[in-house]
């Protein structure tokens, strides 16, 4: 049994050009993050929050903000931390008061974030922006009202020249602080090694990287996980069999059971899986889905080979400084962290 | 009264010479953070864990290393945000579980920490190195087991080079992590204008800042707010007046009764102020100071003057790479977050 497995897989190496590869993976959709700089600029850009250089520092300092949170201690950062594959680590993500989210959801990655068709796993905002605003509201999360995160920035020294120098004017309002958040995760991209594939560069995967490439779009993967985010569409789930772990947490998708379809580049980086983060392991991950969504029973030695392909979307993440925050001054709301 | 007061600030602004003020705050006791870049190794330097970029960089690494708390969440950048002055900007300290610090202790600043006699509130700790290692295993902080932490760093890919390149050997234990972090926390040094003007520059300080410098030291606060630190020694507190806010929490100092001084070093950065911070106000502060330990009334003008100072001890933080950490393995200890 082993040994035909092994043998399939040496056929499989054999009997495919790299070239066709290529056009196979493009022919199921995906596509790289464009290395040409203004290419790359104008997919990420957002008509309605143009992208400019101070727009961006603004919001990586309000990224990493904690006086957005009611308690002072929390910032976007916490569970979506760039230091860690833009995710925190455990399954449901824990905010105020050490709550965790009520429907047992896991952080997804904020890094390639901005390929996504829709933000939320239940595709609930259309953009980074609108996604922003959430998880600072949120009371099992940052916690703080509009009112009040308005304050607390307008009370700090040189935010108000921040916001000039970002948006033209420097009134400071709890849309501006999304859209500046927003404008710093459209440009957290991390470029791989299967980009350099897909424009082009045969030898940017290795063989044993291209034969799991294969099997992913053979069995279907790339039917869900495609296009430059390797995911992020909506899709119906569970499709052929129930989802294994169901039974935690009660999340049920949006209003016709679709989940959005997390992205894969830096899979690797970012366990724990799924929605509910109830899977440490990218192999039972692989196995899962195939199961659930493709009725396709996977052999270990496939998901080992895929394992190495999803492991060529580790990217190149964005080297960040990290921030010189203001001090607060007698009219900055305190903290409540009760 | 207010106009008296007016007057003796005007007779103080002409009665001094900025260099005779310069030898008062060095008879004080008051010494630079040394500009030249030799003379500050020499410093900040422990013979006992001597720096070097290897391990300089691996501990900025584990600073901000979430798995070395139980939950995955915590850091030592939580309480001591590179950020926000080194500080959490809390009352007291909130860690595993949102357990606030049993004692209402307030996270002192890390900056310039270095320049402490001793380390903690009590200064139980002599070195830095050795302070790392308790925040990490104290239940209502980071809440690790020392086994924990060094299975965590075991299991991730990289840290056993770091560890080869900062030591010289490749074993991963608890106190070769404390250790680095330690290293890398000897390097957070800020020197401002008041170094500048130690170490002769007449003109690094404002004439207003010099006056509220002059009464800093007639009125007494230079006997324990002094040295490199302006702070850091072991001092009976309170002195001349029980504290005002004694009821919060239940801490009494050291053995003795004595409680570390801190730092003044960017004081205007790292509110809520003393052990329990049950202050915002750095005027309150220092006018509880003056009746709490030496025993005087500070009037408005002089507050205000000493504010004026203590500002121009804000200073130059280092520039902060946020790292890149390596993603879990199938070894490493899953997270507790209850």
């Amino acid at each position: 049994m082993k040994k035909t497995t092994f043998l399939t897989t040496l056929i499989a190496l054999s009997s495919f050009a790299s070239a066709s590869l290529i056009d196979d993976a493009k022919k199921a959709g995906m596509q790289p993050i464009p290395s040409d700089k203004k290419a790359l600029m104008k997919l990420i850009d957002n008509p309605k929050n143009p992208l400019n250089e101070a727009k961006i520092k603004l919001g990586k300092d309000l990224y990493f903000e904690p006086r957005l949170s009611k308690s002072n201690l929390i910032s976007c950062n916490t569970c979506h931390n760039l230091a860690t594959g833009g995710i925190d680590g455990v399954s449901a993500a824990i905010g105020h008061k050490w709550t965790a989210n009520p429907h047992h959801l896991n952080s997804p990655t904020v890094y390639n974030a901005v390929f996504m068709d829709r933000q939320f796993w239940d595709g609930r905002e259309p953009d980074l922006e609108a996604q922003a605003q959430g998880p600072m509201q949120a009371a099992p999360e940052m916690a703080i009202s509009q009112e009040m995160a308005v304050k607390r920035i307008r009370s700090m020294a040189g935010y108000k020249k921040q916001f000039k120098d970002a948006f033209g004017d420097a009134n400071i309002t709890f849309k501006k602080i999304a859209d500046a958040i927003g404008a710093f995760e459209r440009t957290l991209v991390t470029p791989s090694r299967f980009d350099h594939f897909l424009a082009g560069d045969e030898k940017a995967l290795s063989k044993a990287e291209q034969a799991g490439l294969k099997i992913f779009i053979d069995k279907g993967c790339a039917s869900c996980h495609t296009g430059v985010g390797m995911g992020g569409s909506m899709q119906k789930f569970p499709i052929a069999k129930p989802y294994k772990y169901a039974d935690i947490g009660d999340f049920k998708g949006d209003k016709s059971g679709r989940v959005k379809t997390p992205t894969l580049r830096n899979i690797a980086q970012t366990a724990p899986y799924f929605h509910n983060g109830a899977v440490w392991s990218l192999e039972e991950a692989i196995k899962i889905m195939g199961e659930t969504q493709l009725g396709v029973h996977l052999s270990d030695d496939e998901v080992k080979s895929m394992v190495t392909f999803l492991k060529a979307l580790d990217g190149e993440m964005p080297t960040i400084t990290y921030p010189k925050l203001p001090a607060v001054t007698a009219t900055t709301p305190k903290p409540v962290t009760q």
